[in-house]
This record gives C-alpha cells, sequence and structure tokens, in this order.
C-alpha cells in the first residue's frame, strides 16, 4: 500500500479533483477562479473557486449559467 | 530587509503576478487557466495559464479575444 500511495503522488494529480460540484451560487467573494479541461486523469472539465479570507475551495458546476457568467464578469474586469 | 521580506511572504500575494502578458496564442496544451479578480493587492485581472508537462506558467493577456475563446472552449467541453 505505502508503494501504492506513493505512485499516486508522483506525477500529475492522479484523478478528478472535485466529488461533487455546487451549483447554486456563491457569494462574490472570489479570490481565484481555477479551470481545468479534461485530461487522461479527470474526464470532466473542473472548476474550482477560492474564497477570499477562508480560503476555501468549492467546486462549481461547469454546466450551471450563473457559474459562466462569473467567469465573464471577471474577464470583462 | 528580513523583516520586510517575512512580512511580504506571509498572508495574500502583495502585489501583481503578471509582469508583463502574453497576447499572442499559445499552443492548446493547457494544464490549468487561474483566474485572479482585481484586489487590493493587484488592480489588474490575471490570467496565468499553466502549460502541460513543463509546467510553465504564462501570464495571458485578458483583453485578447482569443483568451476568452480559450475559456470558453474549455467551458464548454
Amino acid at each position: 500500500e505505502t508503494a501504492f500511495t506513493f505512485l499516486l503522488g508522483i506525477g500529475m494529480e492522479p484523478r478528478c479533483r472535485c466529488i461533487k460540484t455546487e451549483s447554486r451560487r456563491i457569494g462574490s467573494y472570489i479570490q481565484k477562479v481555477e479551470l481545468f479541461p479534461p485530461s487522461p486523469q479527470c474526464e470532466d472539465t473542473e472548476i474550482i473557486a477560492t474564497m477570499k479570507r477562508s480560503g476555501r475551495e468549492i467546486c462549481l458546476e461547469p454546466t450551471a449559467p450563473w457559474v459562466k457568467k462569473v467567469i465573464e464578469k471577471i474577464l470583462a474586469k
């Protein structure tokens, strides 16, 4: 099991980062948004928002229209 | 100077991450894209792409139309 854990620990992320995604709106106190395109490690597009102050990371639902709007709003600033 | 460095080292990033931005197209081997909305530490929107394999980080020009398209493409996957 140690060798297995070791193998998982090297190189890129071995699997998807998000177990579930938030489809409800989150507040606007976003410090950053990370976009991960599909890859051999995870076939889903993953979007992770990091909140200001708390530093909490929240997986956002890529298909939710408000998520697209949040990203467009950041790009327009 | 040590105390100053120490103060800069704690808390949030003290200033903008990008010194200059890339307005030419980069390849599609993007591992992730980070979006940073304007903040007290940096008044600019910052977009940083991390490339696959090399892990190289490239600051993208937020106003470049192709940058918006790259992000929309990720969201559409």
